[in-house]
């Protein structure tokens, strides 16, 4: 019967659900419109003991209600719904309450668990004749998702606060525990203030992890209490830095937020930048041509061969990684550069000295590395060639990260692995930009054409994968790499497309149970970016307005 | 010698001369260190009468040196340039006059002025011994030009504000008459802020013609005095529009800053959002599926063959074109879709009962609207399918605009018409970020792929052409057609992309005679982008900063 209700609801109103992303798992929706009482209220008195970080988030959801003027997507806009408004119920209050047996605890801690101890599920009911609507999950963490799906459901138009779709009644939980967006701080440097935007609208369509790509070969901004000569030479400058304050302050803004912060401090590769303050830890620093030495500019890799080398990294990651709540930690590990080291006197010698090979001395900084993260209560991450590419010796329970090719998710899975879903070919947010290495006029981006949401949105996370490999499927998430990116473009080149795979791990298949598709889809997410730029977020447009307001209108055989 | 001193300050500071974009056409530079005195000044008083923007042009040239606050890109920034910098002799102002027998008019004035008959050279000399700069040129226009070269010389480090590059003798003009960007503000709308903010990072290279494509088949914003219910019903709402005091403004504005506002007014194709107000003048409006009748949707054509749309489409375009002071205006005249006419049963019948063909009707109605500008004084531009698809007979001096593919520009100048280049495969901003009609999931920009400034700074403006035919090309523009594009993302689409045409059409060789290169243009286009972001426009950054610290560092084969 609820497949029916939605169904007509669909057919009457085009956009009834249009305000919902990611869509919820288990949604029925009516066709009676309701507006918010003037006085409406949201009572989390029922969350006892009170948490703070739930008392704002209740405050911002008020806020969003308040401010979000949103005007529906709709020929002749808001004022076309005002006949039925009119004479709508008023909706008084929206009350919280945890489920029976549920423990209060706050966002923050909920957030920043272990992937799949996590309660993110929630339970919404809006009813359309003016009784309250509740909310209901076993966690904050699910009371605050439950309030970010509630705060989409809302339009304004002449001082009314309203939806045309009630009532609501929605069971929701994700389908994926990982569903993550990164964002590469090193290659062009980030304020703070730019990272707390991005995490505000991360949270507004759910995604649950920053995988926070910090250093790079180009810059060192992270500033580290016990090594900050490595932020003081290697920072584009004094105040392209994040200090421990900063770090913490984002890592808090992002757990009251249901964000858990993924660091990574890529090695051994990627790390000229650390030649700034340590030379004799570098090998092949700035070696030119650079494209024998690495993929890109500058070249520049730990010498891993080197006792120091590994005695640094191994005290570098963890002084980092204790400082953090998250479980997780990358060690990064893409795209080594085997002819630097052949060409390293140093690692030569000490590969003689030891009478290992290369590969076995990086599986030997590999597990000193990692044993020092996992003694922290750290389980690691890295880049998928550290198992497909490199023999090194990990824990069972690593976390690998496809980039290179979908394709390549079923090796990492025959190798026994849970993976993190991050192909280039559907999930880079900077391809398509053209080259930006100098002195090529012809030059494209390695990774044409541009990945576009609807091409992200299409992505499916289990192909080629066997029913036991499934579960090995964490999530995935979209990236911006920033050779070609800084805080001018920030919004645009991210939003809202990397909103298309929050849907993909969330929902998965659409409510009814099919495939998603991105016919049904674009309505949904034309109203999201909207919304983001209503809050202030600079999303790009998707098409002419002509379009939004005609959903289907301009379909290729419209 | 000149070219011997240039090359030589070239050796030695690779980034000599890196702040000036367009590069001018003629300059010696030094090795000098020079600071600006802290009372410097610009003196305009021997320019007589005074104009009123030449002034605010001085003014607002003062308050760029002083706001800019513009590092330079070197390694170890200003603090790099300190220790030359504190003895350098001090620059007390610099002083603007007209040459002997020059009449003082407007830059307002000169800008507007029909093309070829604009004085925009300038010289300019910058000693680097404390005496005072001198700037000189035929008209205001042309010491606008000279400012704006003057602006781009200085960074600033610890309260100073400096050259390395002194002595400067520049004598320069443009190449090409005609340096464009084109907007179309119909697909979406753009608020008057950002044409004004667009205007201003025009005239910082100086580009002297926007391209106004106010309006298409999506919307009609614009608020034409006796037709108001065109925009009352076609524009995307009552505040989406361009009021007539609003196209006024913007049109001071433009002048102000050399720049020639060239409005368009698509026609006959591209008016669906005509038949909003006057549904009897359009045919195919709205018609599905819309691929039969337009190249996207919606579909919609003015009924030329109909006496009263040439008498309304003709009325219409002269009452725009004689509130304007250009000597330009554009009909349009892309993409007709024929099938749309042979669908249409009022427009066979007027075939039938005129006996034309629609061809002949097609050529009628050209004649009749362009005759009526005509004698308004302007001179029509019109889209290359005019000339190419169709054998309208035009005035002589008709502009015509090649968009299709730069290889159209020969068969447009074999017809003997002037031309701008305005290619669609080097010069179109908006490719390369996916399809954007519906139900498409696989689709890409029809485009692809994105035009990096790479191939729009090697674009050949007279490829192909005859040495007779070279006087047929006026210059060029960039475009951005905005399905994709918004107030969001406008300034990274644009900037600093737009600025490689503007380098091509007024610099068109090297100032040593030979081609212009990107590896040389690099850094001075980093220079303009940085120094645009300083004053307040989201440019792109193109590359990673350790990059743009290093020139060539960062080359393919570096």
């Amino acid at each position: 019967m609820a497949g029916i209700l939605l169904l007509l609801a669909l057919a009457v109103f085009p956009g009834a659900v249009q305000g919902l992303w990611p869509m919820p798992r288990s949604i029925t929706s009516g066709t009676t419109a309701l507006k918010l009482s003037p006085g409406f209220y949201i009572q989390a008195s029922a969350v006892n003991p009170p948490q703070a970080d739930l008392l704002a988030a209740v405050a911002q959801t008020e806020l969003y209600l308040r401010t979000d003027n949103m005007q529906r997507l709709v020929l002749g806009r808001g004022a076309y719904d005002m006949s039925v408004v009119q004479s709508a119920s008023t909706l008084p209050s929206l009350t919280l309450s945890l489920e029976p047996g549920a423990t209060a605890e706050s966002i923050s801690t909920e957030a920043v668990k272990a992937l799949g101890s996590r309660s993110e599920g929630y339970s919404l009911t809006v009813p359309s004749d003016g009784s309250a609507a509740t909310l209901t999950a076993n966690s904050t963490l699910g009371l605050f998702r439950g309030l970010t799906t509630f705060s989409q459901m809302w339009y304004e138009y002449d001082g009314q606060i309203y939806t045309i779709s009630a009532p609501y009644d929605i069971v929701d939980s994700p389908a994926y525990p990982f569903r993550g967006f990164m964002l590469d701080t090193a290659r062009n440097y980030f304020p703070v203030s730019d990272i707390y935007r991005t995490l505000d609208a991360m949270s507004w369509v759910k995604i649950n992890t920053f995988h926070w790509h910090i250093t790079d070969s180009q810059s060192f901004p992270l500033i580290v209490a016990e090594y900050p000569e490595l932020a003081q030479y290697g920072a584009y400058s004094s105040s392209d830095v994040y200090t421990p304050t900063d770090i913490q302050n984002i890592v808090s803004y992002a757990a009251a937020r249901g964000i858990d912060v993924l660091l990574e401090i890529d090695t051994p590769g990627h790390t000229a930048s650390i030649a700034d303050s340590h030379p004799e830890y570098v090998a092949c620093n700035q070696a030119t041509p650079w494209g024998d030495f690495a993929n890109e500019p500058p070249a520049g890799q730990l010498r891993f061969t080197d006792p120091a080398v590994r005695n640094f990294t191994t005290s570098l990651l963890s002084s980092v990684a204790k400082t953090l709540p998250s479980t997780m930690f990358s060690t990064g590990g893409d795209e080594l550069n085997i002819n630097c080291y052949t060409q390293d006197n140093q690692t030569q010698a000490e590969l003689i000295s030891t009478g290992l090979t290369l590969e076995e001395a990086l599986s030997a900084f590999t597990q000193q590395t990692h044993g020092s993260l996992i003694a922290e209560g750290k389980t690691p991450v890295v880049w998928e060639e550290m198992v497909l590419d490199h023999n090194v010796t990990l824990a069972n329970d690593t976390i690998v990260m496809v980039w290179i090719s979908s394709a390549d998710a079923a090796s990492v899975a025959d190798k026994g692995f849970r993976l993190v879903q991050a192909p280039s070919d559907y999930f880079y947010l900077d391809c398509g930009g053209g080259g930006w290495v100098g002195d090529n006029p012809a030059g494209n981006s390695w990774c044409d054409p541009f990945k576009t949401w609807q091409r992200a949105y299409t992505y499916d996370p289990l192909a080629n994968l066997t029913a036991a490999q499934i579960p090995l499927v964490l999530g995935g998430e979209q990236l911006l790499w920033t050779e070609q990116s800084s805080p001018t473009n920030l919004d645009p080149i991210v939003w809202p497309r990397a909103a298309a795979s929050a849907e993909v791990f969330w929902t998965a298949t659409s409510p009814g149970g099919g495939a998603l598709n991105v016919t049904e889809a674009l309505p949904r997410l034309h109203d999201i970016r909207f919304r983001m730029v209503q809050r202030g977020v600079n999303a790009i447009v998707l098409q002419p307005l002509w379009c939004a307001l005609r959903p289907d209108a301009c379909d290729i055989n419209a």
